[in-house]
């Protein structure tokens, strides 16, 4: 017998977003592990919170939001030893990561220090990519459309670049970075066919024209989506109201 | 009282990926319509099979596999007009959806079809694409990478263009376009950091290096992964042993 580690994707917010296969392991494992910040309450716990047990054991594991320079070495390495022990006294852990485990996700950072010494699962999750085309309501990407990801802290040079060879793209962790790349996108005229989205699939799920939003700043869970040639669809979409609730 | 259509992202393969909430919509629903080809069965209704009821009215809607021009309009006239008979009744509509609904799926073609007319809610699914990264067991973007997904049917122009300028790369819809976009990558040098992966989280998944591919083309259901500067690691890959069915 040997213990296994999962990379457990919980998808993006709404608990019924678990798979069932994710559900499934989540509750059978005797360990529950998950990144959680100093302050404040982990979104990943919160997600599957309805789903635990008393008797499971959890291991937060605390990333100071403060750190810029990521990955904290010192964290995961602490986070990989506690896991270790764990697997080697034979109990199975599974590791909560929001969305996809392997989506930009910091499960990379336990998996590259445990997945050569232990047996690893990776159970896919719904991504907030496809979340947001859900809640917006339109596809993202169709046909032969390429889509592009990209993530917010990269320069404009770098985004500007990349915001010209697709047909279709989504901008994520975007947090502080919100206000430099909406005005990017409004020189480079793509801000009139871009979607925001804020919390998908939560109750407080906002999503709106990114013209609407009147903030400085965003959540690092929102994104953007822009569909080129979509000014009239990104226009009639609602203002800021919050959608309903699911 | 008013019917709803749902698009139902059913995930990769593996029934176990479902979503709780696809799941329960699924069962709840009196009608369930799916994709299916004019010889064989359907993929979308294959992964569901064990979760629908006799009682359940079933749909498909026949694509024939060898029209060239999509999408079909007469057939999703057709089948838009059989769903909005259910709806009109009352009845609630699933519709199978591979994948995540809106994640290049036929399911847009019944959606702007129906949309303006009936309440209409998408629920996401795990795609293929974080399915084939769980499968091959390494993060396909993670960081700052900037993630590109090409569609197989694209000229070699067009997708060389496109492979030059992200740093990791998923190709999907391959199938008769695999040898094409095989030379294509070869002379690229990206064949080295490509990786292969066919009907992921289903008990005959293939994964291997993109080399060791024989086959001349592959199946609708294939992706190629491109793990930029990840030569080694590919080449560690099992080549073309089935992994264990999970």
């Amino acid at each position: 017998m040997t213990a296994t580690l999962y990379g457990l994707g919980v998808g993006p917010g709404d608990p019924e977003l678990l798979t069932l296969k994710a559900h499934r392991i989540l509750t059978a494992s005797p360990v529950v592990a998950y990144p959680a910040p100093d302050t404040g309450q982990s979104f990943a716990r919160a997600i599957v919170s309805g789903f635990l047990a008393p008797e499971q054991i959890e291991v937060p594991i605390v990333v100071p939001m403060r750190v810029q320079r990521f990955p904290a070495a010192e964290v995961y390495d602490q986070a990989a030893s506690t896991i270790a022990g764990h697997l080697d006294a034979n109990r199975d852990v599974a590791v909560l990561c929001e969305g996809d485990p392997f989506f930009y996700g910091s499960f990379m950072y336990l998996f590259e220090r445990l997945s050569q010494s232990y047996p690893c699962e990776i159970i896919p999750g719904v991504s907030s990519i496809m979340a947001s085309a859900a809640a917006l309501k339109r596809p993202l990407a169709a046909r032969n459309d390429v889509l592009a990801v990209l993530p917010g802290p990269l320069s404009n040079e770098e985004l500007e670049a990349r915001l010209k060879t697709a047909d279709a793209l989504a901008i994520m962790k975007i947090g502080r970075h919100f206000n430099r790349i909406r005005v990017l996108l409004e020189r480079l005229g793509l801000a009139a066919c871009a979607g925001y989205c804020e919390r998908v699939t939560l109750g407080e799920e906002r999503i709106m024209p990114l013209s609407e939003v009147s903030d400085e700043t965003a959540p690092y869970f929102s994104m953007i989506l822009i569909y080129k040639g979509a000014e009239d669809w990104i226009r009639a979409l609602p203002a800021g109201r919050p959608t309903d609730a699911e």
